[in-house]
């Protein structure tokens, strides 16, 4: 795999199945997050249709050699402080376990700055497990600063 | 000042220069983010339009005897992780200096909750800044774990 063959573009409903399994082996330490049936639960399907509905909202995809190998989220909010420049947030970033550190990640990475600065944004932001050290000195690498807590809380 | 007197409501178009001081004077050691004339500057006009065309995104003050003492931002996005459910994201909240430590800050998170709740999020996140550790006192006791780190990059 060379960085020439990932291609890092919008998610179509037929990656559905591949994201949702990467996304659910993903967890640190990479713990299963949820058991799924050869089926993919309905509720992902309309999961799906939402963020597409939602303007300011990218569900993406690394792509290499017909195989999604990676995939992120990047959403993009106006805030006053920025003046009317919309900063943007990047989630769910997940790379498959047998591709990691094949320069996957710096890849969507480099595709989401690029195109917030496309969005003249102020600024991008994403928060990352205190699980993952490898992940924090990946984004330090990236030029992001750990200058801020992320705080968590479940409903 | 009791909670009683303390209205959260969706900010309107006359609450927009005590919103842009509070934003604006409420960095970490209270130290001035921008110089603001009189006349506040268009740009946040256009930014408070935006944010009002942003189907997901609420602009909140916390009101008390006709005065804004505070505000935050509200924002929901779906992500296939929580299976259709969205995340709330709560963003630039500030209380006037002069108000803190009165239940306003309380009051303010204890209406996202329910709001959030309300549209069945999964969870609800924020960033705090590393520099603030009474804001971290306050979330935790509220309910919220720093499990991440927030990482910022500047564009």
């Amino acid at each position: 795999m060379t960085k020439d063959h990932i291609v890092i573009r919008e998610a179509i409903e037929q990656d559905l199945d591949a994201i949702v399994r990467i996304i659910n082996a993903g967890g640190p330490g990479g713990k299963q997050r949820e058991d799924l049936p050869d089926a993919l639960p309905l509720k992902y399907r309309r999961a799906f249709e939402a963020i597409n509905i939602e303007s300011n909202s990218l569900l993406m995809v690394a792509e290499w050699n017909n195989l999604i190998v990676g995939t992120f989220q990047l959403i993009f909010v106006t805030y006053l402080a920025g003046g009317g420049r919309p900063d943007a947030h990047i989630e769910a970033i997940h790379v498959v376990s047998n591709h990691r550190g094949k320069g996957v990640g710096t890849q969507m990475l480099a595709w989401a700055i690029d195109e917030s600065k496309r969005r003249n944004c102020r600024r991008i932001q994403l928060t990352s497990d205190k699980q993952r050290p490898e992940a924090h000195r990946f984004y330090i690498r990236s030029g992001f600063s750990l200058s801020h807590e992320g705080a968590k809380l479940y409903l």
